[in-house]
């Protein structure tokens, strides 16, 4: 039995989406056991609308929420009554308990997995990784996405190493093509930073170095795994998000131009949609953060019901496929 | 009169699109003397497909080309016939001629302009500054964009004031919305790069500082100016602008998918077309070198003969406006 927790506060959705996303893994998932946190008398009346194992279900009260406005690290160590200080504490103390969701503050996520939970032994940083799709239809993981903005050749190593082993076990990639985010393909690119860690990636055998990439092929398809400074990374992330938004939100201005349009676009309608799918993040879960001493998903701040789901699974298949024990072997090995 | 050199050699479709953007500026810029420089027989042979005022065009021979293939910093030093070093050496010796226009190796540009140019008195590091087109019909300035990855805050703060100018002088934006990148838009966010230039650009009254912004707003127009360093401003361009790419791609794809789509698609093709044209960077000339001797611009590689008009019109603007002279006030001022 894996036993997830499900932090049902702090998103812009919660606690419904919250909720109703861990209902949904309790019914697809036979050996998984949820407990939800967050306000329980909420929480119960919300159930109401559901059927499922309730065995397998419970709840711990802890009514007050870490919202975005709260400075992380003071609000991990201070608001004690919070949803996410109850999951740190449960998580650091119960071993039973492997893993847990939450679609709140990420500063506040961070700061509880450095301050209160800690990181796999050997691991310097936590990093989070989360995954987008790409125009081959592949998979393809930021690491890190902004959990470290300083960051040295050693930890890009080591987060390359997390996200590897990861991609290997929570989505099967067998030889996952592992790249280094610089400004130039060429190796002799980018500052010492870059060189370092190209040196360093390059001499791993563990992993399938491909060389540097650019910004523009993140959508490619041509990488499975991008490593990066979480600076860098964040802009990665959150540029190439941008202009896909961007993109769709231009491309409905032109369908709802004139009648003319409309038309057309009503012809389109289903492939359309479609796209809008494919770029839709609730479809991916969310991001995970590797090198903690438990399993963290952090899904985002808009999470439906569908996404909470596929953060749960992920966390699920990280602990079924004993990521955590992998990552500590690996980083073992290394020294 | 404004009198340009322009490298005909070096692009991917050169010489022949900067024959003709040449010509182009030259009919459109009454003012504009112009300077080609390439390989001579060929740029003749060229010029015979257009007509133009001959007494505000001449040619410098210089048939070699640097490549990217080969190393900048090396081949602005020893390839003496190439057309890029004859630039420089114009540039360095020639007090009539004020700017340079270029479609070839970044790399040998930049090493060029700080090795044979020389920097503006008081700039310690001149920096790249392309132009994006926004979803509200403006334009955004990145600075730098890859011509420094390592930076300190007082390089950061200078890439604000250069460019703030040239926005101004350029571009008429009267008091340009200038952002720092960041990953969250909080005073408090990033590492100590950003927290110390954030406090000097908060500090400095000759700019309208708005705060941080994130990489997903880039396209979003409620800014005119996004200051960087040369790494994070490179992902920022580079990713911006390959996601918008394989959104036009995969729009395509469904556009041709079966009958009914190419149908749909014909209803909207002008206005796709619109859509991609805006999206086209042949249409906002190129990213100007700030903070150099001279006026340098560099377009893109794959450059047609409308984006080195750009390109040429843009240097004449500068030198118009004397971008040099406010440049080297402000910096001045500042010291």
């Amino acid at each position: 039995m894996i036993k997830i927790l499900v932090d049902t506060l702090g998103g812009d959705n919660s606690p419904s989406a919250n909720v109703e996303g861990a209902v949904k893994a309790l019914s697809s998932i036979e050996d998984l056991e949820v407990v939800l946190v967050g306000d329980e008398k909420v929480i119960s009346e919300q159930l109401k609308n559901f059927t499922f194992d309730a065995s397998r279900l419970s709840i711990v009260h802890a009514p007050d929420e870490i919202s975005c406005n709260d400075k992380p690290t003071e609000a991990i160590k201070t608001k004690k009554g919070s949803s996410l200080y109850k999951c740190y504490e449960i998580l650091r103390t119960d071993e039973t308990v492997h893993g847990m969701v939450s679609t709140g503050s990420t500063g506040a996520i961070l700061a509880g997995a450095v301050l209160r939970l800690g990181r796999i032994k050997g691991i310097k940083r936590p990093a989070f990784c989360p995954i987008l799709p790409t125009m081959k239809g592949s998979l393809v993981g930021i690491c890190d996405s902004g959990a470290n903005v300083d960051c040295d050749s050693v930890q890009l190593t080591q987060f390359a190493v997390m996200a590897d082993l990861y991609l290997k076990k929570a989505y099967g990639v067998e030889s996952p093509k592992v790249a280094l985010l610089n400004v130039g393909v060429e190796e002799e690119k980018g500052d010492l930073l870059r060189k370092e860690t190209f040196a360093a990636l390059k001499a791993n055998d563990k992993i399938n170095f491909v060389g540097n990439m650019e910004g523009r092929d993140l959508l490619s398809g041509n990488y499975d795994l991008v490593v990066c400074d979480g600076f860098s990374g964040n802009v990665l992330l959150k540029s190439t998000e941008g202009a896909c938004l961007e993109m769709l939100k231009i491309l409905k201005k032109t369908f709802m131009k004139n009648l003319k349009n409309r038309i057309a676009a009503g012809i389109l309608k289903k492939d359309v949609y479609a796209l809008k799918d494919f770029m839709d993040y609730n479809n991916y879960g969310g991001a995970v953060l590797l090198g903690a001493n438990k399993t963290v998903v952090k899904g985002h701040g808009s999470s439906k019901a569908v996404s909470v789901f596929h953060c749960i699974e992920q966390a699920y298949n990280m602990e079924k496929k004993n990521l955590r024990e992998a990552i500590s072997q690996a980083v073992a090995q290394a020294e």
